[in-house]
């Protein structure tokens, strides 16, 4: 198993941290867009998350199942007396979709070769049971097909795969963090789907010296040696696995003021945004983000770090407005800060 | 089992309500078309309305028959003596058809394993056989091939579902509300299908800020403890049960008077409507509503509420006239009125 | 079994009636193409057509050869001795084209299942065999790719389904009336293939008020009592199948005189259409007229009658002539009287 | 069995009539495309030459091996003493390329049931098989696909079929004349396909009154009664088949002299067709013409009558002249006939 | 099998007779192109000087293995002691590759038959082991798929067919000439395959009268008594394979002085073809050449007579220069002579 | 077993040479993207280079793993005892990727005719396999589908192959350099995968008449004597593969200085390249560079020769810039120096 490079040593890159913290936090956000350009290590970022995160305890169904969570266990182990479902530590999965995967290869399909040898229909799962409990990559998520991105994007909302095709009738757990890359340069997502994303951060070649030079050592010294290089950042890591654990803990006590409600419908409807998921999405993140910094309640501030995160890809076009979606909301947050 | 978001708690979105229940009074209105914005909870108002009503009686068939209509039991039923058919109470169902779906999962197909297997054929029941006394929802329904959108309008359109291929020859009853939802936007139905369903309403991201807060609200309430956010609309929802039950009873004894034909067919030629269709559907939507209502007979106030719903997918494109088509079926409604 | 709507409660559509009576009374005539809107009752009129006719005597093969022509029976039959070949009554039978039918589907195919578990390669009939003896109908039929079209027309001209395919050598009667529907405004149909079918006629929907309430009053009392209503045409619809049979019988004798060719012929040049299927197909349609209307000799009012249905679909576009082409025969048909 | 309209009887059209005579004397021609308006009988016409001519005597092979020529005899007669062979007189075959035909159903394939459920490789004859010693008609041949195209018009000039795919390995005769019929508005094929058919005519739809009335009552009559009009037309039928097979046996015997061929490379040379193959099929084009018509050589006179069907489809298009191709070549004969 | 018509019998045709030669004399120099008119006899040519060469010696395995040659054996014959290897005279063979044929058509494939039923991998051979030691003739070679044309080049360069596909891994010799045909009106091979072929020729149909008449003649005569024909060649045919003989064994032995190679390097430099194939080629043609005439050094008049075979196809369009490419080659030619 | 051509033999073309000596050295570089004129010899450089290496240990694996590294066995070797793993000597491996190969026949795929005889899962391997410990040589990676050259690139950069599907669930070694040709002018891979190839070159044909008569007769030497010929560049063979042995070994003690890094990222900014790969690429190769040439420490010069290689293919499309991109590259480098 190779060595993951620590979240912590990631130089710079602070909102797509901030995203995928928050997901880590609150997995109900529903999946982190990352926009921008090549190189810049957005699946590292993922990979690192996943490595920061304890190992979870998992029953030995293929599904990886919460002993903890008896109630939300697949098939397989409720058919088993639970001292017979296995245990065992195993990481936080991180899945990558290849490009050019199909609906069988990601939901499962029926296992044909033991079908006609046996006789017998059994599932066989795909890459959404592998996901279970942890984070789905797609790289360049804009190339893959209309129809697979709504499959995703179905099982990471509902938090389950339903698999009723070829005689199978198969319902597992698929509670994972869906994250996307794309290069808006490449082909967008039907604003449909754009819509159903969680959060979006856009991620930039840094472009002064020190913090290049920075990375790239960093980088190097990783590569010619995981062992020490992971060790330097141990203690640095360990803090954030810590801030994030104790977030999960006070997010169902941290409250959500009607003035806050009304802040972030302000924002959504000076900025036009279809439908009422953005702003749903971004008083959840603000959430979160107050759980992850130990606040009891949600205010203005955290609104406005996340709009920017919760809204930019929920924006139509503006012909007449040439700045980016992010400026615009930017621009939105600091008008309704003076009105 | 997941619970649904109450239908008595969805604030605003009217028409698609009223659509919705005339449809459950009437499931021979023929299906209804959602259009408008993303995320204003279109999938959420067709579960919400399944799950208002009573559950159902069925036998233990693959199609959950009626025990109480032994003449339009399945085959599988008449096979059995009716002691021997089983009968359990379930929720109404909702059926969602995935992007991307195969007319084979749709309709059923030959069980290609059993055939192989056993050397015996067997019908393997698709997604109508599973919507049988149900709801099938359709999100972006104008991505659905032609053919296929064609194959659920017969089937919704008859009751039944005919499958003759592969040497299967099997018909069973597949009685559901079809309910599409689309973005104009993003590509259309051609107009033989949009006249083949029988209502269609346009919904919207609501302006006002109570009610947009009043909705985030109860969205994020109803997420973080679903049972107790029921629990509260629990009277509100059992009113709605019981105004349907009610004018499903009444359905059959509301007077529909020649002058209200009259008026229908009259608000259809100024409309230039191509076929008869809109306004037999005209008809039996203002009856249902006037059922809904507890009146006895149809007047000219049901056809005036009813017209947009029932005509507006209906209308030609007028180059000359640049009102939206349910702005102009409104004006019509006004003339007629005045005249 | 559900009631079809009485032919004789159709409001209207005249040329549709008359078209399919004709096809009735001689199907070598050749298929009916019905163009026109959408909602106007074509799929009804064929299925109430079928309705109408009595019942015939059929064996128990798949083709429901008809036991009073054992030179027409089906292999199946021959290989019984005449007493086992079985013998019912049954409807005439209507069968519907499903939009995306494919070859195997219409034809008939290799029962493959059988053929792979008994080695035994046995045909499965498909819509040409169900359709024997009675009418296929293809609904949006310029949707249907150009093959298909071919195959349909040329078993419709020779009354033979012959499958020479996958070992197979099976050669069936199928004896039927094509009748497809489609709106010009949707796409064309090849020339070619246009020529092949016998008459054509347009409907449209009705434009006076009196004609629209009644269309839609029946439609609304057949579906809420189908007995009843069926009830009320039954002596209507004896008179319509007694001339349809009388003119059955009498159709042989019926005589076309030279000058009659004549002015069949001259119409044809008038109107330039190619090669003579439409003269042909006019004396043909204008014979089985006189035969309905018990004449005794096809004359220029037959021919002036049906010129429109057995001609315009044959004409070649006319940049010149904006006219229709079913005004453009009028007009012939109008100049040749008059000349 | 259907009887075949008389060939005699068929009114007009005597460039057809000519060419398949010519390709019934001499099959070496190589093939006749026919081009023009539909609803001309180019089917009928092909059908009618092949029941005029004597029935064969078939081996019962799949191929209907000649008795009379052990030398060109399928493996499958070979492989049998030829007391054993079989031997009966059956018509000659015209086979229908239906539209959509694959290769393997053009060319035959592996008989898959058989080698799946026996393991035994055994070729499933084909569509070639069946036109073996008689008529392949492909209606609209420009659109097949150029690949069918060309292994039919591979197969035609070498009497062979030679398959060898799936591990078959197997050649049979397929001695065939084929007949394409094609209408030039729909669609071209390639030049290097249309150089490989020898001959091509084009046939209109007569224009004069009496003709199309006799072409029309001929056609009723006989499909009213076919035994009765087939024996009207017997003598004129026998003179037809006398001359045939009296030219086949002068074939031999009938001289080219030098200047005859001068003047076929003079006519080709000004109409600058490519290629050779437009003068060698013109010389034993009017070869054949000498022996239906029994001169002992072949004189200007032939050349002249058979140069438009043997040149016309070798032209290359002139921008400059739009005169028709038949037009361009019947000029060029003018002149030099002048020169 | 059927006579091929005599090498010495084809009349004009110079180019694509040296080239053919040069080819059998020394295969290395990488396959030739023809392009030019139909009809003008390529596919003939190919056949006849295959006809030509003396019969070869050959092993009883799939790919007629060269007994004389142990070390070039194929897998079946080196597992055979040598007395049992077979061996037998046969023609050289001549193999066409049919349009639209596949990868495993030509490569050859798993035989899925024997796999299926025997449980046994076998390698069924393709068209490229048909062709081993023989030519391979590609008509429209332009239609091909480019990754075909590039598999045949591969192969053709480096004398072996590997197959590693479907749990095969075999290596069969396949030493061919490829021979390519094609209309440049009708599209064109991409320049990457272009640069692969050694030589390339463009035949014309012949303008003069004689010319012409003799090609009719011999074609008719060789077609009606293909044995007397051959028989009046049989001496000039001798001469030809006599020359093409004694050309091999000489070829080793003549000398390419560096003028020579300089000359054919200022050559590519002129006309500024891309990398270093077209003089490598051309220098070897020119070998190739010296043996036939019984050199004993290559010079200046055998590139001469060989540049527009060897570089007309490898020169880059040139949009200010509106000679053809031979044209451009022969120009260059001149050039550098005068310099 | 084929002679490769002596790398040391091959005339010029230094970029090439230099970038796939440093591959060699450090394959972590990440694969060579090679650009230019066909008929360059790029494929044969390849072949020397790999040729001139010296033969490794491997095991008797399908992935010829290295029996020094334990660690990084495939699964095979793992489940035997080390002394039954077998072990011998073998050439580097150098695999083409065919045009038109498909995934299963790059990654490896499952054994069919295994699974269905014998009711096995068993892995198939594929072209990856094969390539480990070696190269993997694509030409006209242009041609190559997206989603291939993605799993190419994946896999090269992970040195692991990861197969999960049909049940299947391998992983194996598979470390390999990637060489990549293409021709600009036929069509360009998107920037996405550009920039995930470590190293690009550009090659041209030679134009001094010099070169271009060496290359030709030492082609032709080579082809003609392949062992004598190789004989002649023993020695500077040897010399090449001492270079490169030497380099692997210092290459860890190589140090790069803060300025060196520092020069890096200026370059790049200057440049305007995306992401960090173009630096991060250039310190690696300039330190290989700097082990080749027996340096201690990375500078300047190391850079200044590396930088076109490393960041030409990196470069956006700058419209007011006709420069190609590796001049812009050397120009930047030379401001840099002056600065």
């Amino acid at each position: 198993m190779r060595l993951a490079f620590p979240f912590a040593a990631i130089v710079g890159q602070d909102q797509m941290k901030l995203a995928l913290s928050i997901a880590a936090v609150d997995p109900a956000i529903g999946g982190v867009l990352v926009f921008g350009d090549r190189g810049t290590g957005k699946s590292t970022a993922v990979r690192a998350l996943a490595a920061v995160l304890p190992e979870i305890e998992a029953a030995s169904c293929p599904y990886r199942c919460d002993p903890a969570r008896p109630d939300e266990a697949c098939e397989t182990c409720r058919g088993k007396p639970k001292s017979r479902r296995g245990k065992a530590r195993v990481p936080v999965p991180v899945v990558d979709l290849p490009l050019g995967a199909t609906e069988d290869r990601i939901a499962g399909s029926l296992d044909l070769e033991r079908a006609l040898s046996a006789g017998e229909k059994r599932f066989e799962p795909g890459l959404l049971a592998r996901a279970n409990r942890g984070f789905l990559y797609i790289d360049e998520i804009n190339l893959l097909e209309d129809h697979l991105v709504d499959l995703l994007l179905d099982v990471a909302a509902s938090g389950e795969n339903v698999v009723e095709r070829e005689g199978l009738s198969v319902r597992h757990p698929a509670r994972f963090v869906l994250v996307g890359s794309g290069n808006p340069e490449e082909g967008e997502l039907r604003p449909q789907l754009l819509d159903r994303f969680g959060l979006s951060v856009e991620v930039k070649t840094p472009t002064d010296l020190a913090t290049r030079i920075e990375v790239v050592k960093r980088r190097d010294a990783f590569e010619r040696d995981p062992a020490g290089f992971t060790a330097r950042f141990e203690a640095e890591n360990d803090a954030v696995r810590g801030a994030i654990l104790a977030a999960r803990e006070r997010l169902a006590n941290v409250a959500v003021p009607d003035e806050t409600l009304e802040k972030a419908a302000q924002l959504s409807i000076r900025l036009g945004t279809d439908g009422l998921r953005g702003e749903l999405t971004l008083m959840r993140a603000a959430r979160a983000l107050a759980a992850l910094q130990g606040g009891a309640e949600v205010g203005w501030p955290h609104l406005a770090e996340l709009a920017p995160l919760a809204l930019s890809h929920r924006l139509r076009r503006d012909p007449l407005d040439e700045a980016g979606s992010a400026t615009r909301v930017t621009r939105a947050v600091g008008e309704l800060a003076a009105a």
